[in-house]
């Protein structure tokens, strides 16, 4: 089996899209939004979405959600005062764990600018050992279609 | 002559609001934006409109604003996932240097979170030694208003 | 009484001096570091100072330090990789609030790139209610000196 | 062929060791180093050792390496006020691009607390296409020695 082309994924690929704007300081001294700026915008919009689908504070659940993994391809160049549309999909649902499927679209192109994968792994908030997924969070994700429910059009 | 309560602002007292979110890694250790956070808000805020109102990616004119100074007084806190209005306004405009007067309001409040103060000069690209405000950037503070224009209702 | 000129304080003004490396992605579009990085810094002086003169983690006291006040006036620029010097200075020590005097220091020069001022307000953790500055914390600002007590040589 | 066990890494395994505290900032709300700050200190270990080993400002180059890919594995939490250990070491060195192998090491243990990939693009800095890696930076990449030189004792 072949990766797909992450260059072909588009904003439709993506059952949630949440509007990031860049800061100021978020362009380096290339001029560019710096490549670690990438990985802010798709912690916030995984936890930004979890907090407004579950309906709950995340972070005052019993179990809350380590990052275990980051990864992102940049495809081309972002530019503050750019506004980046990110796309969340659910890439993989295990007992402990969350894979999330990412893509940043800038405003000017139909291709994402960026695609990422972010990795949850849910502890327990007083010993930090790996538990199930909260029910509160597995609800909000069975909105986001399971893998492979993304059809492409 | 006494320092008019800064708590008093409200968000008509700017002639310019922007939005801006929160991001995950706002927040710290104690569970809230960080005070860093909110000068990197005045920055984005500042610059961003001076993109466009001024029309004019101000970072290709010959003269640019260096940050002199500065200031901010925090008085309630924020957290993640809100979103933040920054008020911008006009407290000084001199020959080569431009002294903003900037408030965040939260989503809850008509009290102001934090008031804050932030001043460009404009100095030659090249060796950055001071030079007169730019035309295009003249023309957009124009638009603010002078300072005292801002009345209270 | 006018204020002692701000380019005039050197390291030797400053009872605790704190090594701050800078990040690459501290450095903005104008190739220098953003202004927002600088207030970074004091934060990270005047806490990792704290706890390590306090000998314990600030963090879990009952008490913790809030951040009212901050201000920055910058007088030179500081560049990636440049390593910088915090200068860190008791100015005031209320009842429930400290307010620190600190200067970043470049690698280059005797001159201050940026002074500074931090206000913390002790409250306690869990109604965030004003309360008294900590006997752990008070120790640790003994040490420091008084206001005044930083001579000039 | 299997991959190597990434947690089995030492800092001998690093031909280049750089210090890296960290931030009172770089903390979130689950009180550790969040998982952006990693991304930060991949690129500023990069950066450093290369504008120090090749003599030059990289930045000044005809020819300036774009970030096209990132990747963190995140074993262990780091807190403020630690001083992390980034081991660089190269994994493959192209025509137009570079490979780093990375890892943070904490203060408290061997085995590092992450592992990470960052890959750099050579690319004309005015049309910004790829281009050869410049001969000041593989000048410096040379004295990494090459992919499998750093044996593990």
């Amino acid at each position: 089996m072949t990766e797909p082309d992450p260059t072909a994924l588009r904003r439709n690929d993506f059952p949630v899209l949440r509007s990031l704007p860049t800061r100021w300081s978020d362009d380096d001294t290339y001029g560019h939004v710096n490549n670690v700026v990438h990985h802010s915008m798709f912690d916030t919009a995984v936890n930004g979405w979890l907090i407004e689908a579950s309906g709950v504070d995340i972070r005052t659940l019993p179990a809350i959600g380590l990052v275990v993994e980051t990864s992102c391809r940049y495809f081309a160049e972002l530019r503050f005062p750019e506004t980046v549309t990110a796309g969340v999909a659910l890439e993989h649902l295990g007992t402990s764990s969350v894979v999330y499927r990412l893509a940043l679209f800038g405003a000017a192109s139909q291709q994402p600018v960026a695609v990422g994968r972010f990795v949850h792994v849910y502890v327990s908030r007083d010993d930090r050992r790996p538990t199930p997924v909260p029910p509160e969070i597995r609800r909000a994700l069975a909105t986001l279609g399971g893998p492979g429910s993304v059809s492409r059009s």
